[in-house]
């Protein structure tokens, strides 16, 4: 199935894996890569510049097809450095950035010059029209449904989706609420070219986290996410667990938010233990609401086909006889 | 446009207008009936049964197609007579019923022996079996998105839409974030077998609600929408104006939600003087996200034919050629 962001990206299916912190690594995307869709190396992912160059030429011997480098910019209390991070993805030969967080006007320069294709993660539409202008190739709208960060405006993506695609002229992948090919087909015909899917790549076999935290997904419900640091505006939809429940008591308290009895319970590493250990007590983890619509654990070559198989049977056996009736 | 909605319900295309207290007068339903979609009329929007059949009477005179009645079960303070409200329907012949609120297990005897389709409205999968157990004919799946009551859970239709789908055995209309041909294309993606629409329907211009409501809805984005009386456990979103806000502030202030002070801003009459002066200040209006979305005020003829005729082309000449590609 190709679109035009298969075609600026290379790729055989409109379907980019979401950059996830502790999780994008060469093992899963390597294997997204494989599977036709785009695999994503998440950069902060590694202990610094150096580990995510070691990281690319991994991941490029598991893969020869393309792949890119999720790199997040956010307000952090060490500063990391940036230029350096950007140096070993562009020295690496990586051609496909996706940026998230900040506004990324620092780095086009250095990426256009490189010739990469700019990929860029927004909540609202006037983000999107302002990533646009700054010169990005293609922008992933994440609508309220989305893990991590779906800003404070809380639009879903039946609704932010047709506005992109009234606005934008740059195609744009649909983020937030994607893991089967009913899905694919409803972000086509909403005007999107291709699905961003995190949490349903978190849940297959070459995922590199623990077996525990892909079952337990399996089996937690649409109403098992939840949206904390609302009173930071740094929303972020997490999978509902003690510690979670935890921060929404903080956050419920009269008054100012203490910033500093949440940092403990969310800061720095979350999410890194409850992957590696399996405890799904153990941190704080990133999900998007779709968790509900997740009931296996297949590997991405075979999700990947599958999905693009459903959409395209939805659309030649389902809605193309309904346009006939 | 067929479907199994469309066959049941004895209409051309799958759209349905959504029950709206004080919109959905003979006005509006006959225009929308006429227009090949099915129009609905309010039954408490009418002061007591006798006026309920009248306003029957008026929109079977407006049009010779199906039309159906909203019964909306709510607990309230002053007794209100379900019964006799039930009578008037079944009495005047008209066999399509849209139930909302509280279960309507009371009412399905009469509803069944008159040979009536009744279509439930729910914003949650359980909701919706329960429902089907029932012996409802379609339920209206209603989204995060919806206006009016979209529940306590905060689920979106593009994950709570291929939930219905992957567990109903009945046919169900998709509720919340419909505006559009895109969104009618996309449901029928999803799974539903055609769309509920209310804000759209109410920015029409047979809408029997002020011009100066109408052009405000048009003019609003997709972030002037807010949930009120989620203290109370009776979510509610309305279009965003002062009066939200001062909802808004008691809701946020700690302790239990003091629903005194609430009463007198949302009771009763909200949104009826509203939508007969245009002051858009004067109460409490429903409204769904999908206001940023609309941006005219058609005639309903226009409306539907317009929706239709893009989720064709949509399906034709984008879907079916991905496929092929």
């Amino acid at each position: 199935m190709q679109t035009r962001v298969t075609r600026m990206l290379g790729i055989r299916h409109p379907i980019v894996q979401g950059g996830m912190q502790w999780v994008g690594r060469a093992e899963l995307a390597s294997a997204v890569s494989n599977a036709g869709a785009l695999g994503i190396l998440t950069a902060l992912t590694q202990a610094d510049p150096e580990a995510l160059r070691r990281e690319i030429l991994r991941c490029r011997e598991m893969t020869d097809q393309p792949f890119g480098v999720n790199l997040t910019i956010l307000p952090t209390l060490r500063p990391v450095p940036y230029e350096e991070y950007l140096d070993a993805i562009l020295d690496s030969g990586v051609r496909i950035v996706e940026t998230a967080g900040r506004n990324p006007e620092p780095y086009m320069p250095r990426l256009k010059q490189a010739g990469a294709t700019v990929i860029h993660k927004c909540t609202s539409v006037r983000h999107a029209l302002k990533a646009e202008a700054l010169g990005c190739d293609i922008v992933s709208v994440d609508g309220f449904e989305c893990a991590g960060h779906p800003g404070e405006d809380d639009v879903s993506n039946l609704v932010l989706l047709p506005l992109a695609a009234r606005r934008l002229k740059i195609p744009f992948l649909a983020s937030g609420g994607f893991a089967d090919g009913r899905g694919l087909a409803a972000a086509l015909a909403l005007g999107a070219d291709g699905i961003n899917m995190g949490t349903r790549f978190l849940v297959t076999r070459e995922a590199p986290v623990h077996p525990m935290v892909k079952q337990r997904l399996v089996e937690a419900s649409e109403r098992d996410t939840a949206l904390i640091l609302r009173s930071l505006r740094n929303t972020s939809r997490v999978f509902s667990n003690g510690v979670v429940r935890q921060v929404l008591e903080i956050e419920a308290r009269p008054g100012e938010t203490d910033f500093a009895q949440i940092a403990p319970l969310v800061k720095g590493n979350r999410g890194r233990e409850l992957f590696e250990t399996g405890d799904m007590e153990r941190g704080v983890c990133s999900a998007g609401m779709v968790v509900g619509l997740i009931e296996d654990i297949p590997a991405c070559e075979e999700l990947v086909s599958r999905i693009v198989r459903e959409a395209g049977h939805i659309i030649r056996e389902r809605l193309l006889p309904l346009t006939e009736a």
